[in-house]
């Protein structure tokens, strides 16, 4: 089974940005503790701060994996391309954020992207991850 | 350690209310197998159709029970008097749907409890309720 | 054939309440020669102030009755919770008002409940209850 | 007594129209059957386009009938003018639809012409008019 | 001279609940206080969590009692079933807040109940209730 | 010297329509009176339901004439055609209307025609028309 | 007979202000030739480019004399307290502009003093005063 | 192959009207040139400023052409009558405007008729004509 | 003790203006009455139709006074100058008003000083400006 | 003559992508259908998910090639830095949509590019890439 | 060279009114430091809460001097007066605010003046007068 | 002292696109004039029309640069990536635009980057960029 996780926009500095917010822990240090979980499955990693690379990516692989846990960050408000994506993909794509978005500004509790993903998962810090898996595995 | 889960409005239908949306097994049909997977937690359920009975349940709870899995189901989107409940209690509270609202009505993508919530779970059929249980236990 | 006449808040207080808007006649009054038109009909009648209330009641009878004719009144403008449970009945339901909605406020030119009902009859006073019974009749 | 029934644009294609909207019955054919429920009514039958039309046909009978059944079709959502004209008149208009407008599109939903009209009645097929005609006949 | 205070939803847990907002004293606590000094006056007292309780309380009094002090808590920005009932009273109906919800979240600014009462008084703390009574005193 | 007045919907009911708004004067009465001021002005007059006769008869005249005086009714608020109409002509429109629109309903007191006449004469009873033609004489 | 015409923000600047839109006549060059149309009307004239001032000047004469014509300027758009002091006078107001304001900014068609005064008249040049002195003359 | 174009108001003044928007040709001159580059099709053509004549149009040929070509003017915006009727044909109409509507007024860049329609082409000058029945050929 | 009692626009007029809305009794006879009640309390007076000048003064008592009572008038709605004032002093402010303001035009229904103000009283006529003393008093 | 087809994000999945909307054929398959009907054109193809490479490659061919076709997908609907573009280049532009968007979500009726366009085309199919080099033809 | 620096409403209370927005410098100790930076220019300074006297001095020297420094304060964001008192001027107005109007309550963030300004400068603290200096130095 | 001026999409084309906007100097010849003013600092210069890049090149300097001057171009009014950037990064950076962005389209008078930056300096062409470097030095 192969699962990718995939960050948007300026994940790539958790742990050093706002850290009230999004907590102390970078990814590097969480995600062998997430491989460390389920070890059957192959759990892949991409980030990038480009709207588009996400959407190459997404494309790359929504048709062979398993599932795609999708923290789209602030593109998740305003993208309609990477909904257009998601909805033109095989494999299911799971929401996932860190914050609870539904608690900041008004501009972040809408999701542009959410009518496409198979579902939302939010709120749980870096947790939320682990959940989305749980999720897509609860799907089979 | 003790969990509340409380369906709100038109819930105690599921199995027979529009079964394309909510599925085809009823709450009664799927608690056992809940509990099975959590042999360790006392897991209760509480439904009623009345907003302030939702209320007066939570009240009771929320300040000794070690966590509450909420689907408000339609007072999700317009209740005040839910959101400043969940934000009186010391209990953390779990905003969780069955259908993946964003996909849905307009009116149905804003939640006014979410910001009085720990964070959300939405779109994964029943299993959503036991994400929101492993959400619950990953936040201790 | 059996159909329901359900009341929402402030209706029992017909004949006392603003009667420049509603009239001055009491349902207690109104009903007997509601019920002495239509002689071959069981005509049952429930009012309450408390929504769930009337959802409780239309999942009572919404899956064996004939028609459930329905005056929701202030509920009718906000409240998802009925509509979803309209939605989930086989008993079609009739959206009644005595006055004429759309001659008064602003937000209550809005049924958030219409989109459920099978229809809406609205404006023609206490005659209003006796035209949703004909419509019923109508459909069949 | 002399009723008129107007019918707006578009509802002189009834039955060949959207059929799984209007159904699949004309005028032509539901009229006789109308007219044979009362036969102590004169019920006149008037069918336009044009906006303009409706208005002078309202205006030539709205002082000596005794009622008007108006289908004001798409014009209903956005004529001020109508609705002037309704308030003009002395005889009472009932507002007709076939189908329920609350369960369509979003700008069916409001009534423009609606405060002027005694009452309103939708969602019950080409049957709407006889409930019309009955509540005309109600109203005395 | 007879007076009914009317708590809504989450007042019950005065004292308890965000004593940053509400402040740390129970209506327990203040109520022999304001009873004191106003010696001459029956103070009744009424609280729940459920909308059309509140309403079925403010139609038994209403017609009888000198007048109502009503604070709605979370109702009064949503229900017009609430304000439908005060319109329905002979009894004035005196609006109050504890906090100065003009001072919160947006939402909270805007008084569905508002048109209703006979005024509003807010932000005083707990003195709003006293400032209520005496506002009721005054109007005599 | 040639000038049009124009009257738009429902205003042939002058007289006899909502007098407490529009007067009791009919513009058959009225109109000798006008020319009777001006005898050296040929003052020809037109009316119209229909949105579409108003745009025929503006284009009719609008290349020739020295002067169109409009009172365009319920049209004023919604008709790009007769804006269009207005910007196409050579001749000057005046907008006139008999009540004050800005002291009625919201949706009058926008004037979708405004943008292309000449300026607005609102709120004097039939003297608007007068004034109009003032305003014309005064332009040269 | 006595009017005062007022004028408020920036049109003491007339003739030297935006004259593309307001012209290059200054009042002081117009009101000599103005009160030569009206031998027998004592007009006098006041501006100021203070809210209150305004106010102040409509209080003074606003019992005694004939008429007042008011440009507000941009306070027209804005000033519920002018709108207030119009409503409280015995002597009625006509609201004049020089430009066609419909056919200007989308904030300056909005009149938030227009349902207080008699009628309008926007958009004949500095013939825009002359034409409500002739209003006032003709309400008499 | 049967074709109609139809055109909707003012836009009989095509050529006088606004030349720096919709160009100095009218369609006198220019439908000799466009019949004369699809000598196979008939090409029919019909104008009208009334709404509703526009809509008897469409009804009288759109069971039977092969296609319409419909520049429904200032129509194009407003009108859910020509929307309704589009969908009550089995005629493809296809939108045409002259201009590019979206580089203009804010309420010229919604089309109203535009989800009925097959497609869209606007802002190639009479040209766009041309264009639309080229893609009428196109889909068959 | 000192107390500011400041009125904003048109509050001079207090007894003439509008009296449906604000009573008969003016100001000048009102205030003997009041500090009568409150014999121990300096109860000063100031009134002005200029927005500055109400700033100026409250800046004035601003850091002195034990408390200042503020009739903003039509002020309240719209500036944001008294709020940013407010929320300078160290002197408590009391918002009032004489009429119930929320049961007006929609556009009173919002206070923008309501933020910087302690609280609020408002629909108990003149007796507002007593309670508003009350309350003043009540948080000592 | 040469002709630059952009195409943006998820086009590349044309074929594959939704083909209820999009239909069944690949660019791949299209364009040498396409090129073979104008032989005389040098018609060049580009395809980017990322906004700005669809920017850089504008830039690069915009102020010498003789047109560009563009279909910028669901940049189409928020992107202000490709309309910055389009008016920044000598080269005329014409938008392209396969489907008609008119006829989808609320969303994607409004088109932040096409106030920088020559004009639009939209709704059939791949065929509306031949159309648009038709109207850049017919511009010549 | 001459330049006035204009201070709006509640900015003479720079220095005590909410230092931790505005900081704790008042414009008496920072003025000659900023005149010791420019001696070669003529730094005048003006402060009044009254919106027209703003206007009254903008007028006195906006047809002489070199530069207009403004803090509008409060009324930058409603003021329709000042906006057109800034566009009837000669000399260029530089709009100035204290702190970053961006980051504070929604409705700061929409300036009224700003298109008639030559520019903004915002954010900086007081040293945001001298940038505005720098800024007329730069235009010359 | 090292600070890094960033320019956003677009504004590669300085001095050729739209010049009546953006003035007729490129970037190129304007830098070394900047550089010239200030010997002691070292300015960097980055350009993409990629909103990702922007992001990468802000995190790659944003912990160790003194300053970041951005002109975000059209990115500034939708991105909120690159506002979460912004507020992630150690060194502040000073929003700037060549044009008065107010006076423009009203989608360019809302900064979604605003909130994040130190302050905001715009409408003074190139110089601009030499005022928010002179802000940075006031800040220190």
């Amino acid at each position: 089974m192969k699962i990718l996780i995939i960050n948007g926009p300026n994940l790539n500095l958790l742990g050093v940005r706002e850290p009230g917010i999004y907590g102390k822990e970078s990814m590097d240090s969480y995600l062998p503790r997430l491989r460390g979980c389920y070890p059957d499955i192959d759990i892949e990693y991409f980030q990038s701060n480009v709207e588009g690379e996400l959407i190459n990516k997404m494309q790359e692989v929504g048709f062979s994996y398993d599932g795609i846990v999708l923290n789209a960050g602030a593109y998740t408000h305003t993208s309609i391309a990477i909904l257009d994506c998601i909805r033109s993909l095989r494999t299911p794509v799971v929401e996932v954020h860190i914050s609870n978005v539904n608690d900041r500004e008004e501009y972040r509790r809408h999701s542009m992207i959410g009518p496409g993903c198979k579902g939302t998962i939010q709120g749980f810090g870096l947790d939320s991850y682990r959940l989305a898996i749980e999720a897509l595995l609860g799907q089979r």
